[in-house]
């Protein structure tokens, strides 16, 4: 097997199979296969496009570009979940515990922020004490005692994914579907649950600004789920504006604990729920839709949900109470206001400048390697629709420096369009995607 | 500027300007550019193709990758002739002394074979004593005393195209017209010649083995020509079977003795003068076509064609005693014929085949390093459209090699097909591609 016939056959329209794939995967890997050719690879793929089949054989090369996690010892029906990113996403911190709570196994590995995006790891930090370091055999204990586990990524899972994205960064060709769902299931399927739900983001602030296009993914995801024997399911969800009222990482965790404990934004509750209960739809254990939604709010709202994730969060180390009394964590010490200049209504919240505004503040990451400041982040008082008057607070900002605070406010005021005529919320879930049964 | 930007705007079918294509050439040749982000883009030059003004656009930026050659102190308009490559193809030989007897200037940088190709140089330094070594000075001397001069390339030229060709070689993007057209063109650009003629070969033993495709070659290469200022002609050649009878550097030599004293196979005379009516109309020493094909056959049937390839031979340090008596010109020891085993007519003379042939015989060069066996070759009988009775002489093989003179009379039996029905000669000319003056 030669690189360049695989070249040649993608450059000419054909598809590729399972052998060739990983000849490319696991030779850009080792060396054998170097960058030059690998990239000519990527952007005759992107150009010529590639069939499901072909997309789920990318995937099935990536994972095996590495370690696995075996979760085989952890009982019963495990659930995965995972957010294609957006501005404000804190669901996951709301959600694990939730389904948990309910005796669906979530065994989830999780991220740092990056770029304008956040991470959930980064949100838990904000508690002194917790951690997500800890060993496989840990993560599984932890699993099989309480029902759940947060983990960062120890082993060297998927390494071909860094090194292609890399690769795809610096040659124009990230923004393709069928890579893009590569990467993502590639990621998913390593880390061994048995079912996976996708909450695929579109507007501003996701990596697919227009609602089709979020579908295709979802599309492409659930079938490579099943093809690669994973009961899969997608819901598109709205990311014009950012989930719930903060954004940064103390501020977001506060408002999980609000949310956890049956209060909190309606849309991060109304996404929870919904999210939630596709979940236990997945891990079989509930079979009525409108049962598994009413369980999921009777555990947000008798204080089952909440237990859960204080377990959770003495398990994994952290310092009970900060959460139990939220306003022990710390928000930075300079703080600004951006004042509505008119009446009016909330037309749109930009989430991607949102996100930048957070990472201006000092909330997030420009590149992997940067510090960050777990009080920094931005409280919206307003969502889109809401009705707003000359003078009235419609955001606060919290920094360290004062002077990224006045470059971050401006840049906020920006990003906030008020408007004269009314305007209804944005819709929430835009579809949800599934399919009947896992093909085998 | 970035690399990536000029990536994505070929990746989504825009046109690239001179500014884009040169930051790509001269940082790819500097290093900025890395070969991942240049494969990418010629993956997408590929794939989404580029217009006239790319291309020669991409030839310019091509030619200042390195150095140029300023023939401007040669008298007169200077003529240059470049062939796409074929096998058995000696035209240049015969052509340049032919040209200059008739007072057009014929400065010309010639390569080496590689592949299945010949290369004139080869063939001349078959002569003892013949060298294409020599300062640019002698070169342009030399055309100013004898009106020829055939030299190897000595300063940095297009390293670019080098480069190009390297990386194209390894990911499927060489037979691309466009690439192919700038890559040929910036070589000749680059010599300095007033008015360039090309022999575009077209069939089994060239690059372009479809005929509508040695077309669009053909007129991309006129109006890079034309757009960069110099007059362009292209004549569409067969290479569907070996130019003339002979293959391998002292026999296409003899062959090319044989024709410059007014004999030698009638195809490579026909062309010979055909490209030559071209090459005079081009250098507007004549105007009437008839009355140019009149004069390079008196040329040839005279002796000045010869007498002009004697000073030539003379000036570049070549042993007259063996053109004079080309029979000291040296083949290889060891000899095989192959006989036909039907009676019949000749119905193809696969010339990829061939040049395959002689490469075994050891007449041509695998890679670069090899050396050659100036006196290895085939000497073919017959040509398509020749009756052949059993048992007849169809060709002779020369090696220094036993074992590889069968592998080689094995390999070119099969690509000798003899079939019962008559079937006419190939045709020699499919076309001329012209336009009517230069365009500034």
């Amino acid at each position: 097997m030669r690189a360049y016939d695989i070249i040649l056959k993608k450059r000419n329209k054909k598809a590729l199979n399972i052998e060739e794939l990983k000849f490319m995967i696991q030779g850009n890997i080792d060396g054998s296969v170097p960058d030059y050719q690998m990239s000519a690879l990527l952007m005759a793929i992107f150009l010529n496009g590639m069939d499901k089949k072909e997309t789920t054989f990318l995937t099935k090369a990536m994972i095996e570009s590495g370690d696995e996690i075996d979760l085989s010892s952890i009982n019963g029906i495990k659930v995965d979940k995972h957010s294609t990113g957006g501005v404000g996403d804190k669901t996951s911190i709301v959600l694990a515990p939730l389904v948990a709570s309910l005796g669906v196994k979530v065994p989830k590995i999780s991220g740092r922020g990056l770029g304008h995006t956040g991470g959930t790891i980064d949100k838990l930090e904000s508690i002194p004490g917790f951690s997500v370091d800890m060993s496989e055999d840990m993560f599984i204990n932890n699993v099989n005692k309480i029902g759940l586990a947060i983990g960062g990524q120890t082993k060297n899972l998927v390494p071909a994914d860094k090194k292609l994205y890399a690769l795809r960064d610096v040659t124009a060709t990230v923004d393709n579907i069928s890579l893009i769902a590569a990467s993502i299931m590639s990621k998913k399927l390593v880390s061994g649950a048995d079912a996976i739900l996708l909450d695929v983001k579109t507007g501003s602030g996701s990596f697919t600004p227009i609602k089709e296009d979020a579908f295709s993914l979802a599309k492409e995801m659930i079938d490579i789920g099943y093809l690669m024997g994973r009961n899969t399911v997608a819901v598109v969800t709205n990311m014009d504006e950012p989930l719930g009222n903060t954004i940064g990482n103390a501020l977001e965790l506060k408002e999980s604990i609000e949310t956890l404990h049956g209060n909190g934004p309606d849309d991060l509750r109304e996404l929870c729920i919904e999210l939630g209960t596709e979940m236990l739809i997945l891990s079989g254990k509930y079979e009525n839709r409108e049962h598994a939604t009413e369980e999921l709010i009777n555990a947000l709202d008798n204080g089952s949900a909440w237990n859960k994730f204080r377990e959770f969060i003495k398990i994994q180390g952290g310092d009970l109470s900060y959460i139990d009394e939220p306003e022990k964590l710390r928000l930075s010490p300079l703080s600004k206001d951006v004042i509505a200049v008119n009446d009016g209504y909330i037309h749109e919240l930009i989430a991607r400048e949102i996100g930048e505004v957070s990472l201006i503040l000092g909330a997030g990451r420009k590149t992997k390697e940067d510090e960050i400041d777990h009080g920094a982040g931005i409280r919206l008082y307003k969502k889109v629709g809401d009705r707003v008057s000359e003078g009235e607070k419609v955001a606060s900002l919290y920094s360290d420096s004062q002077e990224m605070l006045i470059k971050a406010s401006d840049k906020l005021e920006k990003a906030i369009k008020v408007g004269s005529e009314f305007l209804s919320p944005n819709k929430l879930i835009h579809g949800i995607v599934k399919k009947e049964s896992v093909i085998h």
